[in-house]
């Protein structure tokens, strides 16, 4: 048992209470929220003066790219997809598995404890997830064999990843689609069909560029998204991500099949991808809007806290309205809303009695968090706070970092990370 | 002397020359910087694995609002107006000093070396300067009689300041005036001339919002840059604040006149100010345009490494090209082109020998800043790494930052500014 005792907490229950008070875990299950918890715990963190909010849920990225990070910027579209495609080309497994790592380490040093990946290798990544101890939803990226650098039929592969790690702790496999410029309607509905025989989730790329939506209206007369409705692909199972050129029709279209949005705004503003991820007309049709960092190659860090006050300033920038995005929507976009995104809200997302112990402990005197109140803790969390103010870090009820010390081998990471990372952007 | 060895050194020189190597210091100045060097020093510090980076230049805020942090967050503007007004008017001169010693705590902290500030009460500010060891352009903020709070008559304030903080350490004071809606053609040509006469500079709020710019057209049938120039208020000592609404006339009068910019992306969008500013324009025509993070009711916080992403991405985002403000770009504005604004280019924004020896070093070994080599070290600076990263920071030759462990008493600080803090903003 981990008793968290005198934090100001940071519920994101329904009522998103505040308080002062404690919390008790009991192997990977939050057992007890109070005032005061006077219990025997193996071991007692004392949390005065910091802030226990729920960890953050990254619902989209390629966390193996962070040993690609700042290797094509500032570059049109097209420059910067044959610069990284061609990086791609070159990747072994090895670095796919120490880019994860690398990508993990940056994720809990930033409050990160549940993350989503859209990639190959997807194993890799599994077993850069059970050597970290974070929460990782996997999905491997199928797409027409035509287009594939992968071996093997990428469905196959999808399906076979799913089989070797389901019911394994704290990895959920799911089925990846690339996009509809490189998926035909068979592999869309072929991924749907694995994904709902081995009752997990699709996730993909939706609307994210001008020259995506309209190709494919050149090719099919259709809008992404209402040729994956009429295609009968959507579900209550399908997490999309960006999903900025989004006409109000497509989003009821979302909106009546459950269909979940993983928002990644620094990724679509420095990608210049145009046009603005139609956030109120979402939240207004009922849209489950989560937030993601995309990958390294595009934002370059995976800082959630850093995308949370992206999410909350471009927008009111957009629309002229400082009240668009207000700070708490911004803070719930990250963690409950995430799991919502996931279908995980009575496990993970918030700090509820019975839910799994995915925990955060941010440090309260810091400059940026000061004043502190029970009125500025969530505005100081999304607008001034960074990463860096994560002290702790509890996944599943394990203390994965104690006072900014993971509990495995950061040291390595960052040294084999630097010499594979260079030699492959070189 | 303080020898700094072998660290990734970003010169930031006319060249933007970037290379592993030594630097050295001598008293208040940068005496050498080689491949290596090999002086016996009083202080040697190791830079193997960091980078060596000339100090950020922050220029516009309100540092001691930093003690009204998060008070005021998503509101319409003048909702927000009434809001900081009201707790302006209960400010003491013991908030300002605290206030002003939080901020300059967190700027230290995120590789800020010198800032420019425009409030009252400056010789707060000043003895906050001198408490810390930062580097401080203050500039007393004036306005008409009507419309101040402030004791006596606000020029003749901003004169006395200037008078008695003239020619002391780290201490530039400077005139400010609020902005058009609040100053005469006389206060505006009264504060030019005090600023004149003392051979520094003025620093004023210009084209903010759309309000701003429409009333002052209704009042008196100009845009404020127009009429700022035609009434002879324009020289090569203004430092404009803003600049959001400006037209490419108004532009190309700033640049005839040798006006400077300070670009504030962050506040900028969290107001919903509206519109961008004109940034391709402004470096086409030849401004100088330098970064600031405006204060912390607006912000919320003073890290110039987020203000540089913001600066880079934001624009990107608005013209729908992300060649447009390059990493090295965002860099020049936090650095060298900050100086210019400051008309100190000659001292201070670039690591070169016989320059003042301001100058931060940063981590290069956290997972942000991987993988580093010569060429992703500026996209790692301004895309990925957070101001946490910065380890040590010198000014004036001072170490003020060992350790990310300041000189000066942090703890206290906290302490008192929270304690002010909280009873202001209740």
């Amino acid at each position: 048992m981990i008793l968290l005792k005198n934090g100001l907490i940071v519920t994101q229950d329904r009522d998103r209470r505040i308080f002062r008070g404690d919390v008790l875990i009991d192997g990977d299950r939050i057992e007890r929220i109070g005032k005061e918890i006077n219990e025997k715990a193996d071991q007692a963190i004392d949390c005065t003066g910091d802030i226990i909010a729920p960890g953050m849920i990254n619902t989209h990225g390629h966390v193996s790219m962070a040993i690609m990070r700042s290797s094509a910027d500032d570059l049109h579209l097209h420059d910067f997809l044959d610069r990284t495609f061609a990086m791609d080309a070159k990747r072994t497994r090895e670095d796919v598995y120490w880019g994860s790592m690398l990508g993990i380490l940056e994720m809990i040093r930033s409050g990160t404890t549940s993350f989503v990946d859209l990639y190959y290798w997807e194993d890799e990544v599994a077993k850069a997830v059970k050597d970290t101890g974070i929460r990782g939803f996997l999905a491997w990226a199928t797409l027409d064999e035509e287009f594939t650098t992968q071996k093997g039929n990428p469905l196959s592969n999808a399906e076979k990843f799913i089989k070797a790690h389901s019911g394994m702790d704290r990895i959920y496999p799911m089925v990846g689609i690339q996009g509809v410029y490189v998926a035909s309607k068979e592999t869309w509905l072929d991924a749907k069909e694995i994904a709902l025989a081995h009752g997990t989730m699709t996730h993909f790329h939706l609307s994210e560029t001008r020259k995506e939506v309209y190709e494919h209206q050149a090719k099919t007369g259709k809008r992404p998204a209402e040729w994956l409705d009429d295609i009968g692909f959507f579900g209550d199972e399908s997490l999309a991500a960006h999903g900025v050129w989004l006409t109000v029709n497509e989003i009821r279209r979302l909106a009546k099949n459950g269909v979940k949005v993983s928002h990644n705004p620094t990724s679509n503003m420095k990608l210049a991808t145009g046009g603005y991820a139609p956030l109120p007309e979402m939240f207004r049709e009922g849209v489950t809007v989560s937030l993601g960092t995309d990958g390294c190659a595009t934002n370059n860090n995976l800082d959630m806290m850093e995308e949370m006050k992206f999410a909350a300033i471009m927008h009111k920038a957009h629309r002229w309205d400082a009240t668009v995005v207000p700070a708490q929507r911004a803070l719930d976009m990250a963690t409950i809303d995430g799991a919502k995104a996931l279908r995980m809200e009575k496990e993970i997302g918030s700090i509820e009695e019975g839910k799994k112990a995915d925990i955060i402990i941010l440090d309260g005197r810091v400059p940026e968090a000061i004043p502190i109140t029970e009125e500025t803790v969530v505005p100081n969390m999304v607008y001034s706070m960074r990463g860096d103010a994560v002290k702790h870090s509890i996944i599943e009820g394990n203390v994965v970092m104690r006072d900014r010390k993971v509990v495995f081998d950061g040291e390595t990471i960052l040294k084999r990370s630097q010499e594979l990372g260079a030699q492959l952007i070189s």
